[in-house]
């Protein structure tokens, strides 16, 4: 039981999600097989429903897993505010206040999203010099991964909330994608000078502004060129990243559900997809990769990570892997450098009120 | 030569585009096979270059088929304003022109949608009571197809703009789809009360003023539902509707690519691809339906339709005849109704200045 090595402690949320606690827990087993010795699982949820999942199921080794018990759940449809304030005891609430109390360093969640947004503003404080926190995504471009955010988390950005953004975003695809200088994108409609809106203008001279030394800004970026990898980092505001990413998992469900019904259309067709159905196994894994099952919730004291409410196992255990990355690369700290240094810069001609999140 | 008939005359910018007149051409010679014989089309472009297209490659009808000579091009990369003020005598500069002096009921150009757009704003009025254009898209939902504006025409906008957007793309719905009543909502992010940003609410409140006498409005959207057919017209700004059109579009190509590239990869999934090859061409025309081909730009005095740059000649004549329905259908008409009354519902409680274009 001695270990001189430091400790990795992960609370995992274990009652959210659609697919249910068994799911989760197969996860997390698979995490505890691929990760190190030192990483310790405390599971919340009801006892009763994942004690014998944990024991008899899936045998979890004792040293690595514990279950600590939470008897209400936060709905998929509750919301915000009252999923949260309403259910103290709920598994979402409990880990929440683990890793506020140092007890864990990372949450992993699949459960109600606004909750989980709105606790963790709520019970987790901003890092410091940081106003709003931002949910960061992974996405598949055409030759490799990027990130984009902010995918929600704030909706009504100010440019310099999407400055942070780029700042957290790149330490994020650093760490996560094993990029040394990822290139950021502001996301924008036409590229010329003078196009898109005020927010875009002032934000694009901030992002100039902390070009080089704290980011590698490559400019404006439009729509279509975001799966393109002409960026690895793409900032806009909460409110446009998360109708793009919303509509975008959409449409790629749309399309694969459109190539199922036309590949049932005939027997000759039939016979093609079967010959060909390891093809239509890969596209779908390219498209949601499960090593990115998980969305870090950045710039909170704390590393937060959600993971899609419809996740697989595969998915859990690929979002578990990064909430021990950013704790094993020790990302908090260098967001701390990058943000305080941030502020450094644009603080003289750009004064801010750090004191009040409506400046 | 005579004909009791009103005549549809409809002003074609035949040098813009990525395939060059030949396919804009070949595209006018289907239209004109399949539109009434009071149709008239004013092709504008470099004589030398139309003329032995018409006369000899396709043989068209020269009582219905006219051209005009424009020496200059603008070009796929010009910046909008130098594109147009620049380039006087332009195809899309001189057939602007005929429409602004009656010669011509639409316009068609798949030329640079910002000179098209820019010249149109410039050379057209909008209609009265109407402050922006919107650019309307048809996309392919599940079971139908769905408009959603602005898709970029007018990147800074106002609640009182966006529900000018529902106005003129219910109309549109009316026309291009044949609904009846078609269904509005407004895309934001999270349709609980007060999620979204201060936009959003002022425009859901005035949405809801003019619905039932001028609109079906469904209420809030969120980008997931979109491709649901949870609503016929989606509205948003034209900054939030231009970056996820262009998205889409982008991720949709890279599904087809990935999906190519899956397929082949070995003999075997080579060999099922050539069996349901069917499909994927099924898949394509779904989603890039070839009748949607052209985007009209709303709220003008004139009927302008911006068909993509990469159109074929399908496309192209998909575009002319959404444009032939917007002129036979007599929209502009009803438009200007709905706007009237639009302004008289939402004038008191909400005091528009109609005269400054900032207000």
């Amino acid at each position: 039981m001695s270990n001189t090595e430091a400790r990795i402690t992960l609370a995992v949320d274990a009652m959210g999600g659609d697919q249910g606690p068994q799911e989760i827990l197969a996860g997390v087993s698979k995490a505890v097989n691929v990760s190190p010795r030192n990483t310790h699982f405390v599971l919340f949820g009801q006892e009763e429903v994942l004690g014998p999942i944990v024991e008899h199921d899936l045998n979890l080794n004792s040293n690595q897993v514990s279950v600590r018990h939470a008897p209400e759940i936060v709905g998929m449809d509750e919301k915000p505010i009252a999923g949260i304030k309403g259910k103290k005891r709920s598994s979402m609430s409990l880990a929440l206040n683990a890793l506020k109390e140092g007890e864990a360093d990372a949450l992993l969640s699949c459960g109600n999203t606004g909750c989980l947004m709105a606790g963790s503003a709520i019970r987790l404080r901003t890092l410091e010099g940081i106003e709003r926190p931002a949910l960061c995504t992974i996405w598949p471009g055409r030759e490799r991964y990027f990130t984009l955010l902010d995918a929600g988390a704030n909706p009504h950005a100010k440019p310099y909330h999407i400055v942070q953004s780029a700042v957290l975003g790149s330490n994020y695809a650093r760490v996560a994608l094993g990029l040394v200088r990822p290139k950021v994108g502001l996301l924008t409609i036409g590229t010329e000078e003078g196009k898109g809106n005020e927010v875009i203008h002032e934000t694009h001279s901030m992002l100039k502004d902390i070009d080089g030394s704290i980011i590698n800004y490559a400019g404006l970026i439009e729509g279509f060129q975001i799966f393109e990898n002409v960026v690895d980092v793409v900032v806009c505001d909460g409110f446009v990243g998360n109708i793009v990413l919303k509509a975008c998992e959409s449409l790629s469900k749309l399309i694969r559900s459109f190539l199922d019904e036309e590949l049932r259309r005939n027997t000759l067709r039939k016979t093609g997809a079967l010959l060909s159905k390891g093809a239509f196994k890969s596209l779908k894994q390219r498209i949601n990769p499960e090593q990115f099952g998980g969305a870090p919730l950045l710039g909170l004291t704390k590393n937060v990570i959600k993971a899609h409410g419809s996740s697989n196992q595969n998915h859990i255990c690929g979002a578990i892997k990064i909430g021990l990355d950013l704790v094993q690369h020790d990302m908090l700290a260098q967001v701390l450098d990058d943000i305080c240094e941030t502020n450094e810069i644009l603080r003289p001609p750009n004064p801010i009120q750090h004191s009040s999140p409506n400046s």
